[in-house]
């Protein structure tokens, strides 16, 4: 099975621990990007998962090719141009601290690209999957018109279309956003949103449920999952759910709704304590699109997203290293955190 | 608004992460000590904040002088003399194992001054806060005397003082901090302490509180404020309430005695998941002051000057790194740790 | 006070802080095995403790050496010789991820090593006590004959032998445990185990227990206690009891059977947030022949032991860093973590 | 005495040691440019130097103020706004491996400042020296606009120009250097260059010379320097001799030509074992101006000058951490590298 | 043009900086080997590389084969299987110390492989070279069948392949190298040597060189050239001339043999200060391969080859990380080392 | 053999690579001093070392116990009282800039300590050699006093003296030096010394060397040699021979003079590339006496101590870790630097 995600691939520096970017002397250089942490997910399953984008020549471009490349992701329909890779300055909350994300990624060679950049018809030859998420049309544009074109030769290949709204306030107003968002989930099959980006986004409420409060509403959940579907045509819509109690301690779970069946099954719900909330929800989307390729019932689906998750939560960086065999483990039930020895 | 603070500056030695001082092979270099983190409170917080001290003109000496320029403190009044900065090794506990520190800091400049080497009177021009804490007229009776003319000197130019009592058994007995202590709270304004300080120091107790047990005992904290009012004629008494669950885990509140109005205000109270624990007094502090110069309420007082505290056990390091927004989002009540993208 | 333990010491190789294998690229090099983390936590206690092994004459085998050195072993018993050090390879779990433990230690000096290398009699001249564990005779048919050379001629020097039973599936199958832990444990004197390890080696079971789910049966380990000691004839039965409820996360107590009063005292219990799994138990093995060695009653004598066990789960690397009063100070409940200062 | 340099403040990310961008996980996280790097070297000289820029008002921006605040630069004149700090990625060299620096600087806020953000009548009130770089009106015409106000602002107020030619040519082309240059040098007193920069800014050659061969033709070097001086009216000319046998091997050395005497000086040649040589030109610069300002001799300020960026090819960074007495134990002959104890 | 090579890959385990290994607390955590180190230069230069081994599936596997990806090396056709990875340890020498190489490599994956592990008719389909080393056959008589199915299946699918002598004796007798290479060779189309070689494994010899001496005499090295050419009718003869002058200072020289056009051309020399000689060798190989992959002449070939190698001498790791443009720039003159910007 | 060595053992703090101490945000931790060092030399030979002097009970100096015992020196010796360890803060220098070391040592437990801290007839039962230096005595005239007591008790039990005159200006004056050393050199049997410390001590003075050029005067150096001999009627004088070229490169040489043969040794000399130069005339000593007591000649035990100190120089930390094989290796003319594998 093969799978092709599209979107940014942005450097990602971090202080050391949880050290605040005024006191740092040194940072972490990974990468990561919504997109690019689904297929590096996707690849540590063993599926060929490829990543499209476009990088600069230069040899900071090729270190981000390099960190896909360690990871298995196909590289291969990267497009090299452009001047500058995005970056993203990370620091890790703690406790009563949130984290602090700083974007500097106006003008990345991504951003700045065209349609002429991609030959999609050639990129999803024997393609099973698509993946993108509302981050990349937020780049401008010149990019919702790329993955218009990405969703159209997707169709016309008969590839299924996975999107997860992920709006990001600072790359454009919900106005922006509705608008292309709406235009370009008339392709999608399968949506996978939050509470905050339906609403954000469409204007899609669920009713009584405080995030902040950490209370979930269960028929909230499922209206909301009710109204995209009927408004779009998905065929099915997961909504992942977090309790945010502190930068350490997040409730996680998720529901997943398939529209054939009308199932609304919500997974187990997991107690984290956050290493790296960052790639969370992506790694969610892996989990999915890895389940749902391989048949597994709606609920099995839901475990397994959100047990993959799950596990993301307690791993540095971006990308979820995790196997099949690890999330299933935790999908099945242990928890425990014992030593395998 | 201009604040001074006076005190020593100590060399803060430390393992990395959760090391034992046995196993170390580095350790990290960085500075602190209880009235220099309030000035670098202060500075983050936009006031121009002057620490005065006495500190070798060598390179070790230019480093302690550095470390508090980079966040903005005015080291102009700092005298360059003597040969050594006084140093403390820091082992950071985990869970049931506390955490040790181990003082190497006689012989110190600031410990051998003489009252030769400030002139107070140039200090205060122009200056709206002085603060000390008992930590520093323990360093011997020639810095009781530096303490005492600094005092006057601040009396004289109409400057608020502010003291954290601060007992530090390895210092001085039970008796000489009465004794100095007691002569230097006549000019004092606002104190700060806590319910240990305040028996260590005066021998005023609360009752029925059992602060291993982490039980607060509202009426006894209000007792001890009203004590220490009654005997020193301070405008306003802050008591900081910490229950030690593990080194990890602590609850974090305080209560802000107003004289003037009879109010005593409690603040919330902070389940902390804890980072770093040394200079989250002073942070209290730094805040408590901030928020008085700035004419908050009593509550509005306490619950800035905790919320700051709270933040400071968050963050590696004496020095409490935090803007007065992100004080005032956690005091106003997100402290879900989102991240902010 | 002399005590000898024997077995392994293998090279550990871990990812630094949470990282897992795959996105290493640095590992911390450190040192430990079963027996030699009790010889170092006896060392640190004050006890003459001595570690018997063999090690490669080589550079790695001499660092190896001086990790024991540094906290005061006994290494002049070690026999120099053969070709590599064994190596685990350790990845710390986080939250619901678990520790990752892979063994290199196959052709290992001391699983290569024969009875000649070991000269008992002289190792045992002096000594009042021998420990060793389930994992040493594990690692070949002519290591259980070491084995049982070392514990006859312990006998022979009237020498008390504790064994940690310590079943390790990846080394040997249930039925050779079994053969060759029955015929040691005739010349054990103090047994110590878990429920699983009772189970796995010699079918010995409590009843309703459920390890993953956390539940802690009293009359079920005072039976597995007792069928011990009576099929071996020990004089007293430790059984440690971990509640597993995450990688960061357990309970941890224990119980002390004595045989000749017919008490079983069980500790009190320890949430402990862990730093660091690895020899949790060995420094139990550590605490124990430590209070026994100093005469203390049975529940002193398994509070000490769980005391010392607790604090070494908050201590990084194999080695249990304590001192007898930091141990003391636990036991006598201040597990409050505060500051010494 | 005081100075005010002007231009980009920039993010410097380093690998670790002598990696290649390529295999790096880690980024050193400091701060550079060519004019902030002159004003630390005069604040280490004990100069009261400010350093003008804009920078962001985010946490990244003011951790680029706080770099500066750390060495004792002034930086009450920062303009503070815009997006995004500049970055340049270096890359140490090795032996026969060249530095690779890869800029990303587009788009900085100092480069989309506009002349609104100065005011430059209040910057040097009371100034004595300005020093700035060709590098600063290379950022775009709106930044020659803006230095052509701070020089005419300078002039205005009796201040001292320098100038460092300092031609790159991935900013801008020789023309537009050219243009900006012959105008903006009309108002500067010191000039400084070296080989290339004379003709690649001005087409002034001095014959016979191999930059690459390492050879000084001293004729050439005067004929540049006289020539320059003769163009422009400069006071001074400066022109920095470096020999380049390998990333790790320079000699170096500079001359200084001074109108009013005729006198060419060149000084001593260091034979240069380098750490890091960016900011070496720099350190020359500020050697140059505290050398002047304190009124040394043309001979005895070429020397100081070499021996400062001497000194600084030893030091990690952009900035030079020397002071007046280490430069002057140098440039009178001691380069023994023995210890100071 | 797509290559093949065929080794072990090894984790290579070495102290930070120059830290001997018993003072060492840390290791850094990479890979080589010289088949592997081979494939890496030549995907780095955008040759289609592929790696064959034999690895194990665990983690630990997986982050070997994940080095290889990183750098785009094909690692598709590895086995997986066997449970160890070999380790060497590698100690950096200083100055007068040389480095030590603890190896610890018995009983790897690919040691223990058998000859079904492999199939070298799928292997070689569209491969255009095949390279391996005098090491990988050291490694047990089943690995030299193994190499002598590799070399058949080779040569009936057209393949050119080159063999770099590469005597281990730590691994083999010298008997047991001739026996087993002198099979080998005649299946050899391009042979890479150093003068010991020659002499270890086939006892030939030149005249009157002193390797210690650091002398070289370019008759004697053309007759080793022809004697092993004459003797397995090798294309071409490359011999590497080091002169070990220190652990620092190396000098780097090379002769290339080309027998149909009777070709000797010496390379220039390089003085290389070096960060890491590791691998300094297959870097040669590398750019050998790659340039007569290309087409280049017998001097253009070597003098690519020598710089290649020259360049990686600068770089830590065993992996080559250079662009074709970066060697090609040293190959034509400029080793000055000045930064690119 | 067994050897007793008495002196302060300091904490030794470093910044990382070659940072200024004005940058450091981490330091190296780890301990060092004249006569300790030479202990570690000789354990790391397979010597029977004792260090003997008085640290802190506490974490930070068990840290300094441990440090030796890491390296095997008998450390049962060490009173244990007192409330600090010495401490020396160092900054390593590169190429034309100087170490910089900072003394913080005052009242240090050995500073402070008396002569009933050590009862040296039972130190010295069975002892064959006792050294100590000039350090040690400059602590104070109660150090002294204890040099004094040890150097007669050793005496007494038949135990060889040497001592390295180690002049330190920064303790004591000339005339101090000389008084306490002309009393203790009448125990001694071996000097050790550089051209300074003759001079400075002894007023002793060779004709015509300048230690700055570099250039040696051997019968300048015989001249010395004899001169102290003849004062203090030793058996042996070593004169250390250092050409301080820059930070990194250093001549190192050095002559033993024999009285009763008459014989003036000159060993070759080693042109060293330094790592670290702190600790290098120790590493001569811990040589000398290692091949005094094997009965080397006057050559070969000159030739055995210079190149254990230039091996010592390519070594991160006070201690010299080298193996007997490895100085004989470099003694015996391999200095090549080659990789042994």
């Amino acid at each position: 099975m093969k799978v092709v995600t599209f979107g940014e691939l942005m450097i990602r520096l971090q202080p050391f621990n949880y050290e605040r970017f005024v006191q740092a002397n040194n940072l972490e250089f990974s990468f990561g990007g919504g997109e690019a942490n689904v297929a590096v997910s996707l690849a540590n399953y063993g599926i060929d998962a490829a990543f499209v984008t476009k990088l600069p020549a230069h040899a900071i471009g090729q270190a981000a090719v390099n960190s896909l490349r360690r990871y298995g992701v196909d590289t291969s329909k990267i497009t090299r141009g452009g001047d500058r890779v995005g970056i993203y300055f990370n620091e890790k909350g703690a406790s009563q601290r949130g984290s602090v994300c700083i974007y500097d990624r106006a003008n990345s060679a991504i951003q700045l690209a065209s349609t002429a950049d991609f030959d999609w018809d050639a990129i999803f030859e024997g393609v099973d999957w698509f993946h993108f998420t509302g981050i990349t049309p937020a780049l401008g544009e010149n990019v919702v018109e790329i993955c218009r074109e990405a969703c159209k030769a997707a169709k016309a290949h008969g590839v299924k279309i996975s999107c997860d709204l992920n709006y990001r306030g600072k790359l454009w107003t919900r106005e922006q956003a509705r608008a292309a968002m709406t235009d370009l989930c008339q392709y999608v099959d399968v949506c996978i949103s939050n509470e905050e980006d339906a609403k954000d986004v469409f204007g899609i409420e669920a009713e009584a449920t405080d995030i902040y409060a950490g209370e979930i509403n269960r028929e909230g959940y499922k209206s909301v999952a009710k109204q995209l579907a009927d408004k779009f045509g998905f065929e099915k819509v997961a909504i992942t759910l977090r309790e945010s109690h502190s930068a350490f301690d997040n409730g996680w779970s998720a529901m997943l709704y398939d529209v054939a069946s009308n199932e609304y099954c919500f997974s187990k719900k997991y107690d984290l304590h956050i290493i790296d909330r960052v790639g969370g929800g992506d790694s969610f989307g892996g989990g999915l699109i890895y389940a749902l390729l391989n048949g597994k019932s709606t609920q099995d689906a839901v475990e397994f997203a959100v047990a993959a998750s799950a596990l993301k939560h307690s791993i540095e960086g971006d990308y979820n290293m995790v196997t099949v065999s690890e999330v299933e483990k935790l999908a099945g039930g242990d928890g425990s955190g014992r030593i395998q020895r």
